[in-house]
């Protein structure tokens, strides 16, 4: 590339040629998945071939190659959009979620599968867990945690019930913004969003817009499009929100917890090979004794593993015990992991491993 | 590629390389499309370099040069999504569309502009007009024909009073199947579907499965999702409905029109220049006369311009007047149309060239 401009129809040529070596490899690239099914074996669907591991082996070389000008993330969604395609070759992946379509589930299914996989609107979470059981879904995805509002209490009890086993985590991060056409804050006289954006802003709209009406709206997209219509109404909604409705942004940043992420689980039926860089979740039931919790965390200390998260819950299984939820770095093949594992596995009730799979991409 | 199995590590190294080279030349592709920016001026938007008839031709080259594995449907949509990425390196496009999220009508929005542009859901098809004239979106997306039940009158009526362009058009294909738990239909005692859809099958309903209670749901996805959990439920919803749902498709394309397309327009503020393959829409208002329609319709004739589609309505301009919507093959640019043109407009209240747009992609 020159500092010299080069003409519209000299830039187009350069285009057309770079376009035509692009669709020639994925072409090549699209007969070499098809060679890793014969790899595997005839009369096979997209979930005998489908690796997560592989997946996000690919697409953190995708990060570490990515010397611009697209983004980080506007690079692997187009990789995971050409791996979805050259996948759906075969059968193609259905993959069930809190519905309706259009939601940030959904969001979070493409942004993981990309669109050539099916997608499975359900009615609840509990839902996903069954169909992925009964085999109807290859994979479900549920959220587990809003950074705002912590854990997702129903998505971990469901593990201490089911079979299901993670294949995968998925982030989507957003900052929620005050829109208006107002200029000033103090002619708001009432704000709009979706029920759980108000949660997740409650502490700013106490400090900053004490006794204005909010009111929740079916999402955050329709709460900016009513605040166009009006000179007395905010809308809370993602950064773009503003642009896109042409509103005046008047507060970013409003979440109660700066990193608003919302993560997601990839559910499925079993485990799979380390991906380089992993997380392991544990589903850990003590007894209810003194020095309990104590018994649990020491081995990891003591093996060098690091833990991410703990979550506790009444264990269904008996009335005097404790379930943890425990995700630790690393994969469940590694040895400094087993050996807390055996570890722990001496004191407590029951250790099972919910999964180990790649960490989030951007 | 050859017959003998290759190593399933060997395939994934070939693959590695592939997507280096793949990812090398996006990325080279992006800097050409800044490129573009630097030959048509500094600090415009992705409006300003948005070429309608460019990306069709692009897109056009793709299917001709397409030797598979992959669908064409694929090929192009991939490539969508990376030009969807490259124009977004400025200010990404704004579309308005009729809202929620997760309808058709999103769908047809990230068919024709990626998922890198941002999607405005907005509340009636009037309002997408609305915002596109003043320039809130940069672009809308409108259903304007069902092949079912024909054009969508409200649609056309908007073009009677406002100065909205053409800019292109998007088919979207969908054949209905009924599915079901149970094998047979004399076990059917209630059909779920979408209302639209349950129109658009009316037909054959009445003859198969006559005296059944219909009941209109949210969308064919919920009336599938209904159909699981009883054994005399049957649900109409696309073919790939069926599997995604486990379900047994006990008839297909049972919509009345056996090529159940739904068609939209990208609407616009200007004219763009030929692709190769365009349709030029427009809007002739006639005096109610005697061989009125003749006059209209005579020159395409003579011209040697085919009609694709004729659609009248009363004018709102005048008691007696009557609006045609006409859509003919080719360009407003090309030789032909611009004669056939001349001579209509000696014997009409008004011609008004709605707009010459590339031709739907598969």
């Amino acid at each position: 590339m020159t500092d010299t401009k080069t003409s519209l129809p000299e830039v187009r040529e350069r285009i057309d040629s770079i376009d035509r070596q692009i669709q020639e490899l994925i072409s090549e690239r699209a007969n070499w998945a098809q060679e890793v099914a014969k790899v595997k074996g005839e009369g096979l669907s997209a979930i005998d071939y489908y690796r997560p591991e592989r997946e996000a082996h690919v697409l953190r070389m995708v990060v570490d190659r990515n010397k611009g000008p697209l983004p980080d993330a506007e690079m692997v969604r187009l990789f995971r959009e050409i791996m979805s395609s050259c996948l759906a070759q075969e059968d193609p992946l259905k993959i069930g979620y809190l519905g309706p379509e259009g939601t940030f589930s959904e969001q979070a299914v493409r942004k993981h599968f990309g669109h050539a996989a099916y997608g499975l609107p359900l009615g609840s979470i509990e839902e996903v867990f069954q169909e992925v059981a009964a085999g109807h879904a290859d994979f479900g995805v549920v959220p587990v945690e809003n950074s705002g509002q912590g854990m997702i209490q129903v998505t971990l009890d469901m593990f201490l019930t089911s079979d299901a086993r993670i294949c995968g985590e998925v982030e989507l991060r957003v900052h929620q913004c005050l829109h208006s056409m107002a200029g000033k804050l103090e002619n708001i006289k009432r704000v709009y969003a979706h029920a759980q954006s108000l949660q997740q802003c409650k502490t700013w709209l106490r400090m900053n817009l004490p006794g204005v009406e909010c009111e929740a709206v079916s999402s955050n997209a329709e709460a900016a499009r009513l605040a166009r219509h009006a000179d007395d109404v905010g809308a809370i909604a993602g950064e773009t929100a503003g642009k896109v409705y042409g509103l005046k942004t008047l507060a970013t940043g409003i979440e109660d917890r700066a990193d608003n992420t919302t993560r997601f689980l990839v559910i499925g039926r079993s485990l799979f090979p380390p991906s380089g860089n992993d997380r392991t979740s544990l589903l850990i039931t003590v007894n209810d004794k003194p020095g309990a919790l104590y018994d649990v965390l020491s081995p990891f200390a003591r093996h060098d593993v690091s833990l991410n998260r703990i979550e506790s819950r009444p264990a269904h299984s008996g009335k005097w015990q404790y379930a943890f939820f425990i995700d630790v770095s690393g994969h469940i093949n590694d040895e400094a992991l087993q050996g807390a594992v055996k570890d722990i596995e001496q004191s407590v009730a029951q250790l099972r491993v919910l999964g180990s799979y790649p960490v989030a991409l951007p």
